[in-house]
């Protein structure tokens, strides 16, 4: 009976069983078909404006089609994730604001009072609060979804964030929820963070994976001082030295650097690409789960869109290393999936572009084209 | 008795009421109170996220309680005006398609099957269709606002556009549009233009207004081939010596190099910012309509907000001149509004960040400042 192993044969059973779910997710995601790229420019270029003029609304439409290899897709239900969790290296002073917060404003998501709350609401999307690393016990909560792998990473100045194990466990959490919502019939995924302190291993992971010095992807988070600025850049850089993160194997950048968010946002892009649904990638911190993602398969770039260019520097060189270009450029610094909201109203301005508009044949409009 | 006049006296009198209403209108129009973004700018501190980190969407908070002088204003009545007009100048083979697209594309507003349909529609707007030039008798057609000033301008290379008369009616249709719609109550604008040629007259009132030379703000419009285009430079150059636009004068320009659509679009912005109306500007045509109302009176400015960053060239040149940074940047080249109405979407946003957020005190929230 399983009840009778013992804790390190219970432990080893379960990662292998999370590796077991991560090596199915992979393998099921491959490249879009890019043939439904040209299906779908086909009825666009037939619409009543002069060919490619809604520009990158068009372009919407078209991924949109190819990524649900439906001609005529639908986003009638929409859901943002918010995965929060807390981070050991807050207590070397990287960030503005007291751990704390972190349990606070996921009481205040559950309350509909965050600026994520607002913009979802005017979305149309859903949010859905993850507890996945919070050091907090919440008890019971109504809406909190309690996946919690951790309370809090470690102190990733002293040793590595968290296990591999763990990290493992993280993913899994995102692509079980990206499963779950597809089975429930959502049709597009964005994806939100909340933690205190996450600017920090965010920026680790873009030096790692994009290898650019850590100075260059390391920017203010939600506002600290010039000096904590440098302290951030030096805790980051004692830290890789200290774990050594190997830039070819992102689990282990995840575990080493990372956090557990950002692991349930990377778990949550893979499930999305697996069961063909798109996914919108929030700001700075979602983009290193995204890049985590995309670096265990690069075939999971077709599903995403990248909501927004952050104000926090780091950003731009984590989306060229994936080959994304924003959406929005409205120097939001917040998070939470704040951004991925907003861009999902575009998003669906496209295919509502791509559903809705009449035909020249259908309106009688000349489409001759004289000079 | 007026119906014994003859029908040059009548003209003559119809211009001076049209002069006082356009002098009146610019008397009632002054800066906004810049006091009030920093009130605004208090509340949006006190909101449950660092401060500014929600960047532009802040800003649209402020401009909105600025413009309305309402610590609280709403965005619930919303309209985007579609003004249509032909060009003379079409017979130089300046367009793509041809001039009777103008007309068709009236007929496709009016049964919602156009780009401003569906993106009207997705922001929550409605689309009035403004008939301020069109070259075609549309008799009694339901929910088309008759407003002709004439049927297309002259070719503006064998003389002016138009007369300085209809340049000050076209701009009357706009303004008194402008009141009509704010005494209804709907409390933001958006523009919007349908004109088969009008990049042109846009790019000469660009050229004019900014000092840039014809080339540099004269683009592809709808698409055509590199030889109209070089035709299409010609023919604005050659149509600026002739007619000797003045610069210092925007409606001279207006009469000369423009279009009916454009002044119905300054006419309207002049409107708006007289009413305290926050008016969303679309794109290039729209800006060209924007420069020319900025040019009447500077205190405009403040009651704009610049949808979007057309792939027109040029654009950015009129953008600049008036001080605006626009809000989205998505290749868009179409027109009609659909810029505005996508950006509406945004501000409105912005909007509701202000006022559905939860203050830290409300949502128990720490708002100290530690590093």
């Amino acid at each position: 009976m399983a009840e009778s192993r013992d804790t390190s044969e219970n432990k080893m059973m379960q990662g292998e069983l999370e590796v077991d779910v991560i090596e199915n997710t992979l393998k099921n995601i491959r490249p879009v078909n890019e043939a439904l790229y040209a299906t779908a420019q086909k009825h666009l270029d037939n619409l009543t404006k002069p060919p490619g003029s809604l520009g990158r609304l068009e372009e919407f439409a078209r991924k949109l089609v190819a990524i649900t290899e439906n001609r005529n897709p639908v986003l009638d239900k929409k859901v943002v994730f918010t995965f929060a969790g807390d981070h050991g290296v807050v207590h070397e002073g990287v960030s503005a604001y007291p751990k704390e917060v972190t349990a606070q404003m996921v009481f205040n998501f559950l309350r509909g009072g965050a600026g994520i709350n607002v913009l979802a609401r005017h979305a149309g999307a859903e949010v859905i609060v993850v507890d996945i690393g919070v050091d907090y016990d919440f008890g019971e909560v109504e809406g909190l979804v309690k996946m919690k792998v951790m309370r809090g990473t470690r102190n990733f100045l002293k040793g590595p964030a968290m296990t591999r194990e763990d990290a493992a466990r993280c993913l899994k959490v995102g692509i079980e929820l990206a499963n779950g919502y597809a089975g429930k019939g959502y049709k597009i995924f964005g994806t939100g963070d909340m933690g205190i302190g996450n600017t920090t291993p965010s920026s680790a992971i873009a030096a790692v994976l994009t290898g650019r010095p850590v100075s260059r992807v390391t920017g203010r988070g939600t506002g600290i001082s010039e000096e904590s600025l440098n302290r951030k850049i030096n805790v980051i850089e004692d830290a890789i030295r200290l774990n050594k993160p190997d830039a070819a194997d992102a689990v282990d950048v995840l575990s080493k650097v990372g956090g557990a968010e950002i692991g349930g946002i990377a778990g949550l892009i893979l499930g999305a690409a697996s069961n063909r649904i798109p996914v919108v990638i929030d700001g700075f911190i979602s983009t290193a789960g995204a890049l985590i993602a995309y670096c265990m398969e690069p075939g999971t770039k077709d599903y995403m869109f990248a909501a927004h260019n952050s104000a926090e520097i780091g950003h731009k060189a984590m989306l060229e290393k994936i080959g994304l270009r924003p959406i929005l450029d409205l120097d939001l610094r917040l998070g939470e999936g704040t951004g991925a909201a907003l861009a999902m109203v575009l998003i669906e301005a496209g295919l509502k572009i791509y559903r809705e508009m009449a035909t020249f044949g259908e309106a009688g409009v000349s489409d001759e084209i004289v000079n």
